[in-house]
């Protein structure tokens, strides 16, 4: 059980029979599904025009070409996902896929580009969503940072709340803002036509920094390629679907790709009519929203507040991948086993602590700027994309099923194609951040398979001998001789009691007391005979001198030395601990039992028994000592 | 033992028979007990000039009479505290004093005020060494929050070292100090006669801010009465001398309040012949060291350099006057057990880590600047006197031994005038931080107050019986029935060691095991009957299902509700847990022992036994898991 206030913060644990998967109908689970792939118009556009800049206002013509390129690869790719749509109607993420058919080494490297791109996700549509505000207003500007940590903390709160349930209402601003970017082309393209009569208005004149050449180009259409992020989430996500799960979701895949080449084709087309040029202070969409709407309008308050909402809900997808994926590396034991522990809210507590702690640090980073993370980005998106790819291809072919040479034939064009385009990222972008994705895939991999390897380690030293008979225990077997070591910090009752449970089932027990600088060991021997008695048979006391200043390693050693002389014997450490009933005891009482079972561990193996004494509180004054006794 | 690093960072530990007191000549014993003391002329002039500035530049005439009133007054205070160390040969500081003559309760009172006094001579003493240093190089004035800061946990650290040997290096600054302000006296007087003719300059001219009235020159007394901080401290320290050291630490008492008394005077005399007036950015002492030496004389440097070491030493004594009064006060119960914990370089670290950040607290507070925190000062040490010298006026009467009539008048003289000065710093200062300690010494004598008495609650309570007979215990006396439920993670080998110390000790043994989401309970079962039995008496398992994510809940709901059936039995629970001997493990074995016990705790007395077992680690791979087995 949680603290109370713990619990007041997250809501009351829920049962796992409320954790059954919830189905949705298509039209739900669209705008829930592809917050991530149709928030990414929000700043795709906008990479793409930031690096066309550096060649001079007269680059910036080619945004359009670039953006069908891309449109094109959208439609490869979202052609190749209907397909795993087909093979993994259950949902196969890239991991699952790659891990499945090109080995688990393969899968990894897809594991490491993924949770990559996830905090990714977290900390571009964050920092993204921000921007969307301070375009309304450049007075937060300023502020860009500490925004986007708050949302931040916002998201992570709601989900370790377990949020998923509010899915409902995830629709909302997903088609708030289809239907803002529709209206802002339907009234740009009428404005465009009943009042610039089709000729782009020319851009303010700005030099060009670079020639413009292949690799200009290349960078752009690289930074353009952050538009296709989150494609996959449905493909994920089969099982959310009514039945036909899978032909429900093959049609969503199909409408979601439309919808998001509209948008983006939209979006560029009216950025190169207007003659936008990108700002640091003012996103392209807000600028176009500006020109359309007018800068104060209420349609222009709603464009951005609904790019700010489907910013948030893209973030929001990270944080149930994220750790949805930690957890299943954990199961797979490549991830420590508390990524796999789920909490009372039924969520995946940790894997929620670790994105929110390196996302945080990515904005602190990038300083809320978007382009070097949108960078990395696409990297991570076009690994997993190849690799997944690649892992149906192969499959395509073991299985051979009917029409496999088609379905082949599409995925193997599909991985061909983003693996183009993922060297084309890397060498193009290698300057700017990419290197740091280059390196950091590499070492997250080795990082997952060092853990694997060695709870595969663990594991065969933990497991019972296979081949071994049964060990047929029964209670009271006589043992060799159980001795009990008994600490005593002073003779009262918790000490009383815990030689009282040592002689329950101890056949010799010894009770150790360190004698401190002041006391009078004559004293203490007395104080023992006249409570315990003494003539008390096996049951002796020891008082043992501290030539250092610490009690506990002469207990330490002694019990070492005792150990060791009677190595037949199974030795129990009994420990009197006084548990505190009262917040002002915290304080007083010494809680020593730690610091001895830790310095206990260094040695040999031991059975550390704790026996608890309970303080009465203050408000129950004397007399309720009883509670405290063992019988 | 500590960790190998820590006893890098602070040295081996000490052997207690090293902690016997080590006798000192009355020349080595002066600097020590009198650098907190000595140390105080560096700012106590400045303390009063800058009030008096306050009534223009006309009132700086005042600092002469003003000085030689607190010389008075040094003096009665030097003659009472020469008779408490002929009543206190063993040292008797304010609060043992004050407890053992006028009670328990205004004991405290002396406590509070010298716990609030050692914290504000740390801090004034580090904040004014770093005025020295700054005085030397303008362009450290920006850093004087964070030079502060530095040496504070320079002489923290020294302290945690036990660094108490080094006493001989420590006469070093303090003679230094004192040559260094002989010199300045000398040549100063030297250079006023010879090329000034005993006419004081002029100071630059200052307009009153406030009329010069009684209250404006009472204020500035109270500021000036900082010089008598530490006044105390060899009285406190008699142990410390050769034979016969009551004798011995009167002749230095005296010589300490003279050489106090002259340099206090002479710089006073010097700041008014100069006509010198404070500035934020150079202190009193530095200007006057200016006009004599000149600016970039090696004689500036040494005396800034000597004023900067004698007030860290300065700082120092507060590093053995708190610790070892917090531990007398938790002796006597006042405060929580921990603080009188000897570390292993036999000093109090606790006591001293609560003054580092104490003091740490109060110099960012004051942003180094000693004004205020001059003002507080002062407050404490007045009440610490007036209490002692009460202490002793009755003790006299008591014991009206020879000559008790003398001694009982000089005591009560010093009581008296300390109390009215006492009263002075309270009105005159109430407004600039006084009250703050007003309030501080009420809370904190509570404090320590509600403190001693629950300590008393709690001893009660646990004190056995006074009355009862002897337990008479005996080993393997037959208990009413011993069962022991034990905590099953996974059938693995630490859980059946766990099984297996169980049926050693106990009637019988319930193994627990709960099932998590997607493990198959009859598996379990058959694993169970593989490795256990199938038939083993009065040993079952059970498996419990988890209705919310949490494990343990049902586990400790299992364990009390056997409790509440079999009241009657001992009930023991037993947890297995696998030891990590490798770094890498550590993250990624599982910790649920800390948290089953806290669990636990909420509820019953019950026994709580641990059963290590070593997971090897990675270097000895295979073959090694011997060392975990128990028998």
């Amino acid at each position: 059980m949680p603290v109370p206030s713990f619990s007041r913060l997250l809501g009351r644990p829920l049962p796992r029979s409320s954790a059954r998967d919830e189905r949705l109908p298509n039209l739900q689970a669209l705008p829930i599904l592809s917050s991530d792939a149709l928030s990414s118009v929000a700043y795709a556009t906008e990479a793409a025009l930031g690096i066309l800049i550096l060649g001079g206002s007269a680059a910036l013509t080619l945004s359009l070409p670039i953006t069908l390129a891309i449109i094109g690869l959208i439609a490869i790719v979202v052609l190749s996902y209907r397909q795993a749509i087909a093979a993994y109607p259950e949902g196969g993420g890239s991991y699952v896929v790659a891990r499945d058919n090109l080995g688990r080494n393969v899968g990894l490297v897809a594991a490491a580009a993924l949770l990559i791109d996830y905090t990714l996700t977290a900390a571009v549509s964050l920092m993204a969503g921000t921007q969307a505000l301070s375009s309304l207003d450049p007075s937060l500007l300023a502020f860009e940072v500490p925004i986007a940590l708050l949302l931040l903390v916002l998201v992570g709160w709601a989900n370790l709340r377990g949020l998923r349930e509010a899915g409902r209402v995830f629709a909302l601003p997903t088609y708030a803002f289809v239907v803002m970017i529709l209206l802002l082309t339907v009234a740009g393209l009428r404005d465009l036509t009943f009042h610039h009569g089709w000729s782009p208005d020319a851009p303010t004149f700005t030099a060009a920094l670079q020639p413009i050449g292949l690799f200009l180009i290349l960078r752009a259409f690289s930074s353009g390629c952050s538009a296709m992020t989150g494609i996959e989430a449905i493909a994920n996500g089969v099982q959310v679907f009514h039945e036909p799960a899978p032909l429900n979701a093959r049609k969503t895949l199909l409408v979601m790709g439309i919808l998001l080449s509209a948008m983006f084709l939209a979006i560029s087309t009216m950025g190169f009519m207007y003659g936008v040029v990108p700002n640091p202070d003012i996103t392209v969409l807000a600028q176009i929203g500006q020109r359309v709407f007018g800068g104060g309008s209420v349609l222009y308050w709603i464009l951005q507040i609904s790019t700010l909402l489907i910013l948030v809900l893209a973030a929001n997808t990270a944080f149930s991948g994220f750790p949805r994926l930690a957890a299943m590396l954990a199961e797979d034991h490549c991830l420590p086993m508390q990524m796999k522990l789920l909490g009372d809210r039924l969520v995946y507590q940790n894997g929620i602590g670790v994105l929110v702690a390196i996302t945080a640090l990515i904005i602190v980073i990038c300083r809320g700027d978007t382009t070097v993370a949108v960078n990395l980005y696409a990297l991570g998106v076009f690994t997993a994309f190849t690799l997944s790819q690649l892992g149906l291809v192969r499959r395509w072919w073991k299985l051979r099923g009917e029409g496999w040479q088609g379905r082949m034939a599409m995925n193997a064009l599909g991985s061909i194609t983003t693996f183009v385009v993922l060297m084309v990222i890397v060498v193009s972008k290698f300057d700017e951040g990419a290197w740091t994705v280059v390196i950091a895939i590499p070492l997250l991999v080795w990082g997952l398979a060092l853990i694997r390897r060695r709870y595969r380690e663990v594991f065969s030293a933990l497991a019972p001998d296979p081949d071994g008979s049964p060990l047929k225990l029964v209670p009271r077997d006589p043992p060799s001789g159980h001795h009990a070591i008994v600490w005593i910090a002073s003779i009262m009752k918790p000490s009383l009691e815990a030689v009282r449970y040592a002689c329950s089932f101890a056949d010799s027990v010894t009770a150790v007391l360190v004698v401190q600088k002041g006391e009078d060991a004559g004293q203490l021997s007395q104080m023992w005979d006249r409570y315990v008695g003494s003539d008390t048979g096996e049951l002796e006391l020891v008082l043992l001198d501290s030539p250092f200043s610490s009690l506990l390693d002469p207990f330490c050693d002694f019990v070492m030395e005792q150990e060791q002389r009677h190595p037949e014997r199974i030795t129990t450490v009994v420990m009197p601990v006084a548990i505190p009933r009262d917040r002002l005891d915290v304080a007083l009482l010494n809680q020593r039992a730690g610091n001895l079972f830790e310095a206990l561990s260094t040695d040999q193996s031991r059975v550390f028994s704790i026996v608890r004494y309970f303080v009465p509180p203050r408000s129950t004054q004397g007399g309720a000592t009883s509670s405290g006794s063992m019988e």
